[in-house]
């Protein structure tokens, strides 16, 4: 079924009105979750809704949270976020990063207490009106287990890095720090297709391509799938996320972060409050003109995509290409949801009393 | 054959001292060249000594350096390295970073118009003693294809990242963002031995294992191998370092950067000075004390040093854990030198009119 943007989105603020959000959060939760939508990450879109709406019956998400700094220097912060949404928290705090690169070149902002914040790109991507890098990264429940581990210690803690050009668009990473995503696993899972050895192991550590392999006792592998193919650095890179978003934070980490469905069991003896994200602002003009720098992208962006490719059918990309290719379609012709979403998306307005309006 | 540290320090000195460095210089360059050494880095050690001549005899490197900051704000610098050793130069940025942070939280320097600097590890490495977080990055000559491009377009850039924590050693990761480091290649080569598949592929862009591939015509391949295993979050990873290094910094930047070894011709048409390095530091009590950050750090390290492993042998590392073994072993009982580096120092020797000492 094909939703356009403006049904999705006046449903979905409703939702978020419903819970109890002021328009102000619900307005910006739904901007950011929906990013996700447009941009082709189907699994952190509104197929998570119900997730959240989930979290908030348990208590675990509070829809009227005090966000604010509490502790600062003039280049960092540390944002409570109040046990509210991930998905007004993370704006929040990228805001604050933001002021404090305007004031000296650069703003840091580790946050504790938070919850799911969508996907790490649009958080980056906010710096980019500023001609400012952005950078957003995040912890997540358990899923990932480290290189000669069979025990789930990470969550997929993406990254995101933003980089402003001039006349090209933007380069916008946003990646999970494991081979492949939870949502592509889901996927595979939901059409009963195998997974690509490297993606997942066994129990025992084994290599195995049941995409569902999680649900008996399995875990999905750091970036470089094994140990041969670099993939301590894929668990570097995960614990860097966690540690900067976490331990720096105060918020819980590795495998005490508190988990996305709501019916399973939090964490004995957490070690923070809630999730933690970090945040970083860079004004290109603290380097270099802002003019030279965005030539100098747009050199390098240009001098990319037209290096050699091994089939003229596929040229190089640019990271953010396939994604701002699909935004540009989908706000036009609307967002595919598969059935398990839309019946998702009517049980949550039979809950809340609201009109789906598709 | 084993040489000690402080006969391999002196010899290394005394070239440097012959090129023309100062005392002071000398005696920096060393020190990060041989940390490299210690480290167990072989491929960045005084195996590369004789590089660094080469380009001094060649005019590309520059003895006598006027290293200094040539724009900045509170939190952020660029450093013009004037031509000079990385070795030297990128411990001078790196202090200028940590002097930032001591001002404002955090700070970040770009570096342009510089060489290569050893191990990214020992800079980052730097900021612990002030209890903050340090991070090292730096471009290098293109050995990497994109994804889905043949064409050589990014060094093995490598990213390096050291936290602090209190009874526990620090936690350090610093690895090329590349499947396997081009050292790593190096020893297979010299060995005559295959590389595993997802190394390096051939000029047409295909699956090899021929660890020679880059001498007739093929690449290295991103962290990730291969699209399916998320190559394309290795290339966007050794484009932020290209970028962050270069872009920011007007360094030279992806194909453009200047190769290392001397004989190969610059680049035409560079778009910038030299190569380009990044560093940062952040004082971790910027975001909460000290303390509690170390604690908790000693916390993060013991629950995943503990993490369940797939064999009782073998049990989960934290990153920096082999290279500081290594280093306890081989300051006591000496640096093992492969054959080839020895001629290779004794040539140096000869040629510079100093002693080896071994």
């Amino acid at each position: 079924m094909l939703v356009s943007y403006s049904t999705l989105f006046q449903f979905t603020k409703n939702t978020f009105l419903q819970m109890g959000c002021s328009e102000q959060h619900a307005q910006m939760a739904t901007t950011v979750l929906l990013s996700a939508d447009v941009r082709g990450i189907d699994s952190h879109g509104v197929a998570r809704l119900s997730g959240y709406v989930r979290l908030w019956e348990a208590g675990r998400i509070n829809a009227t949270p005090n966000i604010r700094v509490v502790h600062e220097t003039p280049s960092t912060a540390v944002v409570d976020g109040d046990a509210g949404l991930g998905l007004v928290v993370a704006p929040y705090a990228m805001n604050v990063a933001i002021q404090k690169a305007q004031q000296c070149g650069t703003g840091w902002v580790s946050v504790q207490n938070s919850n799911h914040f969508g996907i790490a790109g649009y958080h980056a991507m906010m710096a980019l009106e500023y001609d400012m890098i952005g950078i957003a990264m995040t912890n997540a429940s358990a899923l990932v287990a480290p290189t000669f581990s069979i025990e789930k210690m990470l969550g997929t803690n993406p990254i995101a890095v933003a980089i402003p050009a001039g006349k090209q668009p933007p380069f916008v990473a946003d990646f999970a720090t494991t081979t492949a995503s939870n949502g592509k696993l889901e996927i595979l899972q939901r059409k009963n297709q195998a997974a690509p050895l490297g993606w997942v192991q066994t129990v025992n550590g084994e290599p195995t391509t049941d995409a569902a392999i999680l649900k008996s006792g399995g875990a999905m592998l750091p970036l470089g799938s094994d140990r041969e193919h670099g993939s301590h650095k894929g668990y570097a890179l995960g614990s860097i996320v966690d540690i900067f978003s976490a331990v720096l934070s105060g918020a819980s980490y590795g495998p005490w972060v508190p988990p996305f469905p709501a019916y399973v069991p939090m964490p004995e003896n957490m070690p923070g409050k809630g999730l933690g994200h970090f945040f970083g602002a860079m004004r290109v003009d603290a380097f270099r003109p802002a003019e030279d720098f965005k030539h100098h992208m747009d050199n390098w962006i240009e001098r990319f995509r037209n290096a050699k490719p091994v089939n003229e059918a596929q040229k190089v990309l640019i990271p953010g290409d396939p994604e701002r290719e699909l935004e540009s379609i989908r706000m036009k012709s609307g967002i595919p949801l598969l059935e398990p979403v839309v019946n998702d998306l009517r049980n949550i307005a039979q809950k809340m009393n609201i009109d789906t309006g598709f």
